[in-house]
This record gives structure tokens, C-alpha cells and sequence, in this order.
């Protein structure tokens, strides 16, 4: 009668299988209720185990309840504990296509990692762990690393001129998490968030997800069309003034002053999206809203793009009315940051090898953005017009003419290209960037950049987008 | 007429001193609309500075739109960019008062840091960073490191005999993570979810938060008292089956398929958190309600108790036709964990250091808990029951005929000791819990526990809290 299929899963103790054994049994009711258990000694012979390992499976099963035991009776089968198997009938995900080989991705939002200083990197991670105390790697703070919170406002008033108290700075898993967090607090019934169109999608998703209503407000080559903004009940208004997500464009100081104008007399906050400020190539870094006024404006920052992606580390600067609500809402999503990138980018902060990394980026990028243009100059001539500010790591491309659309998106990965059309990122009706390109450029070497746009150029003239080629 | 006050901060570039200077007049309408700027060479005379530093000063300005310049021109106030600068208003964020100064500070949830090889993982880590690849520090994918699901599978297996694929476990930044993301995603409109009482606030104050109802569920020597769930139509069931907290039940098998038989026939997922399954003293590890039904049971768990809190890594068990809502909701919360953690902790399990170090740990709480159970021996006799399983980090003592509220706490933390009564986490109204404390001393040491014994005993005493004392 009692026979087990061994398992060849040497992780799997016999004891353990003898127990899954059982437990398979009783559940199905093939021993049931009130039934007396094999005795170990019985059951060790019958299995060719020693009678310990059949006692602890018989222990299993009696601090789970699937037993019952009282002194001196013999062991018998727990009541209620049969379950009928049915199948479950689960449903499965649908399967995704295998990611298509683009083989020139000009993907935005990614950085060169492989010029990150990793040996540096790693030795202050090292040297963090070292140094943290036992209390730092319990639960600290939802507000985040305080050292690291003084060395953000330092960086800050070096990198942009802003005035900083280190007590408002918030650590976040980067500016994604910022979005989200700031939606849920901001949201004020039956007002609009006022979003860029285009923009990144990443806010436009927070929102329309938690079902608040949207507004938009148009780009132009200098950035959001301000007077275009005409409700004054408003959860929130969110901005990229610094260079534009994805035209580029500066805000002007006339607009920008109008859009504080608006928030002190309307009651609302703005959201200063500031994803990419390090890397202007002429000239220092744009000053950002807030430091026009930062009772009005919520500035929120990334080390995405600056050091890497999965590093996972944001910060947003909050007004102190919003912080103890901010406090509650981070507390119970994920509690806090992990402690250890805080403490390593502390030290990469205070040690200054984060402005040497920006120089180096920065000139690099420069030099990639530089070979981008050329590309453009020698497939496209002057035809072709790239839009915004000299910064960042993508470039909006106008083609005159032209009309971009899902025809296009599937051609050029047909032809191993990824490049993304602006208006997908348009979610308004006005569909006035129709003839645009949005390239990033920051993480493709040289070769990469120029065949990229090779392939383009041939693409434009096969297909029909409206668009004539003149390029040399 | 041009004088700077220059400001003692080495941080600040000349040029964005005067740069910054311009704007604040600019802002405040002392330079009006229109109005020429000085020539630089001038403004350079008359501040003692070099003419490109003041040049630089002034591209700032012509880059934010504070200025115009038209070829050949000289430079001119843009229009409308001056803001009234009325003083703001800022209402300050509550202070808190001075953490108590608690010396003897049972509070639960706090793992032994000490004892962690911190040595060994900063090796791991410093290995991981040297092993990832460039496409791993970008943007990698909001369900986790692969590679890290799949010895999280393996280990659950040896660990608790649960045979789980790769494919299912998602990586967290810890188990609320799991909790915030899993209530929004099985909230279903009208339905409540049901809680155990008492329950750790985490998961309720999340549902409450979003304005979801709940149900709480009585909670006996054995668990969730589940023939008391009489409600079908529910979002979802929040259960600590392998050790119930706070009262530490282990939940019985016919409990069990009870809890299962009532999933199936209604149609409703329930939330298994094993947050301490690691730690059991007796016997093996209780084999989750997962392993009953994969398909009716999400299974969340946590290193923040077996390596450390502020490690933020947790996962949890995802059945399929919930995977993709999980997927968008991640990426726009927060996007991914951090890359470098979970390398770590994939080498951590892989060789096989976790187990080596559960097993220590295992040892070292059982003797912290036995130094526990003699002092409270010592102190109150067999007055005093403690409550559940020997496993975990904490226990819960009942002294029978006491009622414990807010008029205790303030006392013994006045006293210095940090302990909750567990009445504390019944939100519901029965308060048959009243006469039980809550004392954690997993990270707590031999002296410690024993003087807070003993200052617990003097202010049973000296108190009148419905409790007579009856220790040596």
C-alpha cells in the first residue's frame, strides 16, 4: 500500500517527499477523516527509510493540522481536511512576440552605461557597507538617507544654482515613482492634471490609470504654450521647462513667470520634471522653476540618466506642507529606498567623482550628438530639421511634410530600425508634430548612429510619408 | 549702481552669482521690460571680475528668455518676466517630538542585523557589479532578475517543499510593495477585503487608504477563525497561515481547505504572507496554503527578516492571469528593484550562504527566545501565556484579567520600555485581545532582554492594569 515515487530533486529531503506523499493522500481523501496513520516503524520498513525520517514527515504533518495526536492513542487523519482536486482551469498570459531584432535602437532615456566608472562604483559600495551602522540597515526613513539628502542640495547648488534645504529633499526610486506618488497627492476632485502634449508617458499613465481627468497643453520650439492654459481649477501642472520631453525647448522666462503666476493665484502646484539638465553642451545648465518659487513648485530629479537606469535612485524636493502626507503614502507603498546606493552615491557625491562623470558624459554625448547632426547633414541635407535646445540625449527630428504613423513604426522594424514617431507620444487631438522623429542617440556608439541613419534614409525613399528625400 | 552682494559659498561660480543677482532684478521689475543691459565690459569693470565671466552670466540669461538679443542689438529685458515676489506663506510641516528615548525597545519585525555576514555580501556585491552586463544596468524588466526567480523557486523549494516556477515569482522592493500593488489589483467595487484582526497595519492601512471596505476575521490560539467568513462576494483574504501575526497560530489543515473550498466556489484570490516562515524552532518550516492551490493563492515573502530591512527585496507568487495587469502597474509605480541587490542575493542563495545562514540565525533567535521565555518565567511564573508556535522573532503574552491601553503605553514608555499592546492591532470592535502584550527580541541581546523583563515586572506591579503579579 504505501509507496512513494521518490523525486530526483536532491533538494527535496525524504522526509519532505514522504510528507507531500501523505498530504497528497489526505487531501484527495484517499485516507480519510478519523483513519489511523501506518505506524513509523511500519511505514519505514514498507519504504526502506529509517524510522526517524519517517517520524519528522509524521511531524510535518501534525503541526499543520492534517493529523490529530493525543497521548498514548495512535496518530489518525484530522477532519474537514479533504479538498477536491478539480483542475483549476488557469487561464495563462498571453504570450508577447519575441522582442524584435532592431539592430540600431534609437531608443531615449538610455544612457552610456558602459563609460560609468563600475570600479569606482563598486569600491564605494564596499566601502559603504562598511561604514553603515546596524540601525541604518533596519528600517530607517521613508524620506530617505540624510546624508545623502545634504549631498543632493550640495550638488544642487553647484550644478544649477539652487538653494536647497537638504530637510526637503526625498529620496525616491527614481522620477517614476516621484509621478506616481505626487498623483495620488495632489489629485483634487474634478480638477484637471495639466500634462505637455507631447510628453512622456510615463505621467499621462499614473493618472489616466487612477481615472483623473487629463488637460493638455500644447508645444511649441520653446517649450509649453502657457497662455493656451485657460482652467484655473487644477490638481497639478506638469512641466520639462529645462528642455522639453521630447521637442526641447526651453521655457521662457516670460512663460515661465506666467506659469507662476497662475499656480500663486490658483492655488495649484507645479511638478518641474528636470530629467536631463546636466547635459547642455553650450553653456551651464538651465535654472529650473523652482528656484523662482519654490513654495509653488515640486522639482523633481533622476540619477537614471546620470549614472544608470537601475540604480533605481530619484529625488523630488517638496514643499513642507505636502511632506507628512508624502511620508504616510511612501511608508506604505515600499517603506523606503535600499540603504546601500544611497550611502555609495553619498560618497560619489561628496567625493565630486559625480561632476568629473558629468564632465566626461557631457563631452561625450556632445561628441555623439555632433556625429548624429553629421549623419543628418549627409543623408538629409538641410531638409530635415532637428528641433530644440543643444542637450540631452535625443534630438526630434522634423521631416517637412512628412506623416508618421504606425505604417511607419512597422516598416522601420521590418528594417531593424527603432525609432518612435513624436505623436505617439501626443495623446491630445492636435496632431501638429505628425511630421517628427524622436531619436536618442546617447547610448549607440558611432558606427551604430551612421549606418542607423543610412537605413533611414533608405526608408524614406522607398516609402511614401509625404516627404522627399534631398540628402547628398 | 552694479554691485553684488558675493556670497560665501565656493560652490557658486562667479558667473552664476551674477547671473543670479540679474534675474532676482529682473524678477522683482528693478530692471524693467525692454530696458538695455549693461555692456558686459562695463559690468565686468565695475565688479572686478573678467569680461567672460560676466559674458557667461549673461548667456544664462539669454538662454532662460530673461533677455532678447537681436544681431547686432544690444541686449534687452524680455517682456513679462517679472513676478510679484509676495512672501509665500509657507506652512511648515508638523514637528515630531524627539524620538523617545526607549532602552529597552521591543519592538517586532527587527531582524539581528549584527549577525549578518556583511563581509561575504559586500564580496557579492562587489562580484555582481563586476558581472553585470551594460543591458542589465538599463532598463531591464519590471518582474525582476531572472535569474535571481529562478533561485528564489529553488530555494523555496528546499526551503518549504513548494515547487513554484521561475516564471511566476516577481521580484518586490519588499513586502508591502507586494501589499500596495496586490490591492489594487484584485480590488473588486462593493466587495470587501478580509483581514485577520489582529493583523500587521500594513495591509489595512493600504486598502483603507484607497478607500476600500474590510472585513476583519477573529483570529483564535490557531489562526484566522475562518468558518466565521460568511461573506461570499470578497476582493480578496489576507491570511498568515504559517505563523499568524501577531498571535502565532500556526492554521490547521482543515482551516486550510476550508479557506480554499471558499476561494474556489466564490471565485477570490487569497494573500498568503509567510513573513518569518524561516524561523521555526521546532520542527521544519510549515508548507504554505500556496501548495494547496497555486491557482487561488498569491504568496508573499520577504528577506527583509532573514537578511535585512533596508535590503528592500521581497517577491511574491503570481498566478498567471494576473501577471500582465502586474507587469503595467510596476512599471509605472516605480519601474524595477535595483539591478545590484538582487545579483547579490542570486549568489547569496545560489552558494548556498542563505541557508548557512538561516541555520545560524535559527539558533541564535531560539536562544534569545529561551533567554525570553525564562526571564518572563522568572519575573511572572505560569501567570503569564505566551502565545503561538515557537518560531519567529517575537511573542505575544497574555496576563490574564489585564486590559492594556493607551494609558499603559505611555507609562512604560516613560519607564523606557518600548512594547504594544496587541489591542493596538485589532481594528475591529471585538477587544477580546486586551489582555496581551507584544514583544519582539529578535534583535535584542541577553542583558537586555532581561533588565526589560524586569522593568515590565515593576510596572505590572506599580500599575493597576487588572493584572495581579505573581513572579519570584
Amino acid at each position: 500500500m504505501w509507496k512513494i515515487q521518490w523525486q530526483d530533486k536532491k533538494e527535496l529531503s525524504l522526509a519532505r517527499q514522504i510528507f507531500l506523499s501523505l498530504r497528497e493522500r489526505i487531501l484527495a481523501g484517499q485516507l480519510a477523516a478519523g483513519e489511523r496513520m501506518p505506524s513509523t516503524r511500519e511505514l519505514a520498513g514498507s519504504l526502506g527509510v529509517s524510522r526517524n525520517t519517517v517520524c519528522e514527515a509524521y511531524d510535518m504533518l501534525l503541526a499543520e493540522g492534517f493529523t490529530v495526536s493525543r497521548q498514548g492513542a495512535p496518530t489518525r487523519i484530522a477532519r474537514d481536511v479533504c479538498l477536491d482536486y478539480r483542475s483549476a482551469g488557469v487561464a495563462t498570459a498571453p504570450v508577447k512576440p519575441e522582442a524584435d531584432r532592431l539592430l540600431w535602437d534609437f531608443a531615449t532615456g538610455r544612457p552610456d552605461v558602459t563609460l560609468f566608472p563600475w570600479k569606482l562604483w563598486s569600491k564605494m559600495l564596499g566601502e559603504a557597507a562598511c561604514q553603515l551602522s546596524p540601525g541604518q540597515w533596519g528600517y530607517s526613513s521613508p524620506k530617505g538617507y540624510e546624508l545623502l539628502c545634504g549631498e543632493i542640495a550640495r550638488w544642487l547648488l553647484r550644478s544649477r544654482g539652487m538653494l536647497v534645504e537638504p530637510a526637503d529633499v526625498f529620496i525616491t526610486a527614481g522620477a517614476t515613482q516621484a509621478f506616481y506618488l505626487l498623483a495620488g497627492l495632489l489629485h483634487k476632485t474634478g480638477a484637471p492634471f495639466v500634462l505637455e502634449s507631447p510628453s512622456h508617458p510615463a505621467m499621462y499613465t499614473v493618472i489616466t490609470d487612477r481615472g483623473y481627468p487629463v488637460q493638455w497643453l500644447e508645444v511649441d520650439e520653446q517649450g509649453a504654450m502657457i497662455d493656451t492654459l485657460t482652467e484655473s481649477a487644477v490638481s497639478a501642472v506638469y512641466v520639462t521647462p529645462s528642455h522639453q520631453f521630447p521637442l526641447g525647448g526651453i521655457l521662457p522666462a516670460g512663460r515661465r513667470a506666467a506659469l507662476i503666476r497662475l499656480a500663486r493665484d490658483n492655488d495649484f502646484y507645479i511638478i518641474e520634471d528636470d530629467y536631463d539638465g546636466e547635459f547642455r553642451y553650450a553653456g551651464p545648465a538651465i535654472s529650473p522653476l523652482y528656484s523662482l518659487d519654490a513654495s509653488h513648485v515640486i522639482y523633481v530629479g533622476t540619477f537614471s540618466k546620470t549614472l544608470f537606469p537601475a540604480l533605481r535612485l530619484g529625488f523630488v524636493i517638496l514643499p513642507k506642507p505636502l511632506q507628512e502626507k508624502w511620508r504616510h503614502y511612501r511608508k506604505y507603498m515600499d517603506v523606503q529606498n535600499p540603504v546601500l546606493e544611497q550611502a555609495a552615491l553619498t560618497a560619489f557625491l561628496r567625493t565630486r567623482a559625480m561632476d568629473k562623470h558629468i564632465r566626461r558624459m557631457r563631452r561625450c554625448y556632445g561628441e555623439k550628438r555632433s556625429c548624429f547632426l553629421q549623419a543628418v547633414q549627409k543623408h538629409f541635407a538641410d531638409s530635415v530639421c532637428p528641433w530644440g535646445d543643444a542637450s540631452g540625449l535625443h534630438v526630434a527630428l522634423q521631416f517637412p511634410g512628412a506623416e508618421f504613423g504606425e505604417r511607419f513604426v512597422e516598416e522601420s522594424r521590418a528594417a531593424g530600425l527603432g525609432i518612435r514617431p513624436v505623436n505617439r507620444l501626443c495623446p491630445s487631438l492636435h496632431k501638429q508634430h505628425r511630421d517628427k522623429l524622436l531619436l536618442g542617440y546617447g547610448h549607440l556608439n558611432a558606427g551604430k548612429i551612421q549606418e542607423g541613419m543610412s537605413v533611414l534614409r533608405r526608408l524614406m525613399e522607398r516609402g511614401d510619408y509625404g516627404y522627399v528625400t534631398r540628402g547628398s
